[in-house]
């Protein structure tokens, strides 16, 4: 049972061995050790390291390594290659969908130049072929290496082109039935090829019923189906339904997980995906436009209350109750966005009909802002803030709370029919517009219900 | 190649026949859908109409149908269902770990009830056993359906285990190789089984490399394994290492999901896992104690501003700024405590050290707050705001940016101590105490700086 170890020890051991590039002791010691546990130290090694490291370590166990690299630490890596290196001490070991994932990191020319270096000629053209795909669609997060036979063979014969192809295939989950004009025709599992006779016909146990992706699926099509149907793997065609590659669910599970850090970002006011061993420009660069968004939206609320000077003047206590007025619609706000951003992207929500959400966040945000509002009230009767005061800053509260909570209903559902990103409503750009309206509200209620104060 | 067709056209054409009671006719139309996409349908019937619609499909889809359904749905039909119908009609043909899933949704004395049920002893046996974990830990996430051999058996006897069990284990991707104590030893690939000659000792194609989890690892921990060495199961085994169940990964997919659920959720400011679609009690509920905590953070500030009473009547102006001190200090705060939270969900956080963190945050809101500052210093001279009062606002936006964002950095590592899931940092909490610090700072340097006014 080989539990990853501490990745500081390993650092600690392989350091004087980089240092003294015994190659055969490097190898010695991370002969039990995992390519992703060995991946993990290569945040400490500075790039002359790494690149030796690579070199030494035994090539398919090198390659693993580098395919488990984070791709921050990919692209340092292959600055350090040539694109002849890229091509034979890399991209051959690799599976399609992995060399291409490091082709993309590269520039354009230097990518161009490894497909050029690459011997195996299919091999290359298969790569360019997917390079086409953009990295979030079926075409981009697909292999191409997987395991095909025949409608019309029998299951001996699939055992013989399994054999052939265990090689390059190295996990096999599923066989996939074509006809002869490579148009899929089902799948076969393993399970059934083992208990089947060797002489009967593999169109037998063939499931036909089988779940398959254009390559032009999105990657969240490609998601929801697999974790509906609970799908380990699913088939990618062409147009003309023919089979041109497989998506395995740990690419899927990686693509989940940064979708949802995505919607985390832009909640948050992030615009890149930042991490804090970043460097400060980049941290700096990724927050700077939401706070922008953020200061012209504080410079908007400045405007719209300088306007209320001479009522500010006349009644200074006006002014105490701003930053809750304007905090509430905010915090309201993003509570009904999410909740609908959530519903669009789980497909949770039955129906994209605005009225009757809108009549129902009505209630919603009347029966939370009457609770707020009357605790205000109470709050400021017993602090003796003015009667007249106090019911303008509860009903200027509960209007808020309404207000905001419809828009942030809305807002989702306007943008998704924009084809733009929901959950962008979470953010900072519905704190900020409801703290503008929020205000505007507050003083047009003062000025109305307490006449010139 | 079945695509799924649209839930609407489904409930369409089976209302009536549901009406009829037609089972006939309802199989009939059923056969060439998927029971994941029947249960879709259920969103949108009676009761009774689930009730008798399960009861009519040939048992094993009814079965694949109740599993496919939302938790919620499964809450509402079983309680048309007593416990022995439970028993005799569902759980008696599900794989533990969706038995298990519904005896959790069911009251505890009905829970109980359903096992005393259940004909098969061993079963009810191991159904009790697997209810004392929690549903989000390995223990809750396993199913003990699984093709475990003995190391010394050849690959032939390994075969006919494999059929022996076929039925029970649906699909199977891994064979697990245990000793005559039950303790792990490895793992065969079914690829190996059918490449390899029959009288050969399965112990020859064992890989003894397996990485297991216990049985109170808890979830992110299963998640973080399968994710990182990309494992499609993972054996769960007993503090004596003895093979209890294995996770698939469906089960962690749907398990990551809500994970990222709840931190989005937590970042909006909801209490539970709510959806557009639930009543309108339960979305009030959700959302009141944190509308709460905004409120009475909004009354701290309040009660603060109100000790600037005499300054606000003096300078009106300076009430002009607050909401955009107030705003930018929880908008930088969410940011920063965004990155770290997030770092601290993927891991990718390297070290926990608040010191070197600080300092870089420090850089970084110092190069941000200026940016903002220096903005906002243009506007209000052009504008034509007295000098004193521009470079106060500047100056307090410039601190309120660097204190959110060192709080913003120092809350969810401090939260994560105390073993209080860090997420709660990036929601209103962090926001509202922004709020009245930033609002403090601005009016003390309003009345350091402007003296008297």
């Amino acid at each position: 049972m080989s539990v990853p170890i501490s990745e500081k020890q390993l650092l600690n051991d392989i350091l004087p061995l980089i240092l003294e590039s015994d190659a055969e002791g490097i190898n010695e010691l991370l002969k039990n050790h995992r390519a992703e546990d060995i991946a993990e130290i290569f945040w400490d090694l500075e790039p002359d390291e790494s690149k030796f490291l690579i070199k030494v370590i035994d090539k398919e166990k090198a390659v693993d390594v580098i395919r488990s690299l984070d791709e921050e630490l990919q692209e340092t890596l292959f600055k350090a290659y040539t694109a002849s290196e890229i091509a034979g001490d890399v991209v051959a070991y690799l599976d399609s969908d992995d060399s291409v994932d490091i082709l993309n990191l590269l520039p354009t020319q230097k990518a161009e130049e490894v497909l050029s270096h690459i011997h195996d000629q299919d091999y290359a053209k298969n790569l360019a072929a997917m390079l086409h795909y953009a990295d979030d669609i079926a075409g981009g997060l697909m292999a191409k290496e997987l395991i095909q036979v025949r409608h019309n063979w029998t299951v001996s014969q699939c055992v013989e082109e399994i054999r052939k192809q265990a090689e390059e295939v190295q996990s096999v989950h599923t066989v996939y039935v074509v006809d002869a004009k490579n148009v899929l025709v089902g799948v076969v599992s393993l399970k059934d090829i083992v208990l089947t006779k060797a002489h009967s016909s593999v169109i037998e146990i063939t499931n036909t019923e089988v779940i398959s992706v254009n390559a032009y699926a999105t990657g969240e099509e490609v998601a929801r189906l697999m974790s509906k149907y609970d799908l380990i793997t699913i088939p990618v065609v062409d147009s003309m339904n023919r089979l041109i590659g497989r998506i395995t669910i740990d690419d899927v599970v990686d693509f989940i997980k940064e979708e949802a850090d995505k919607d985390f970002q832009l909640q948050a006011g992030l615009s890149e995906n930042v991490e804090s061993d970043d460097k400060v420009l980049i941290l700096s660069r990724a927050r700077l436009p939401w706070l922008m968004i953020g200061l012209i939206g504080g410079l908007g609320s400045s405007m719209l209350v300088s306007n209320f000077e001479g009522d500010i003047s006349r009644l200074p206590q006006i002014a105490f109750f701003m930053p809750v007025v304007a905090a509430m619609g905010g915090n309201a706000g993003v509570q009904s966005s999410a909740i609908i951003v959530q519903g669009l992207a789980n497909n949770t929500l039955k129906s994209r009909n605005i009225m009757p959400k809108l009549a129902k966040e009505f209630t919603v945000s009347l029966i939370n802002g009457l609770a707020c509002s009357a605790i205000l009230l109470l709050f400021n009767v017993v602090l003796g803030h003015g009667y007249d005061l106090s019911m303008v800053v509860s009903l200027a509260l509960i209007t808020v709370i309404i207000f905001a909570s419809l828009l942030g209903t809305v807002t989702p559902l306007i943008l998704e029919r924009l084809k733009i990103d929901p959950a962008l409503a979470t953010g900072p750009f519905i704190t900020t517009t409801n703290d503008v309206i929020g205000l505007g509200v507050y003083f047009l209620l003062g000025r109305m219900l307490l006449g010139a104060f």
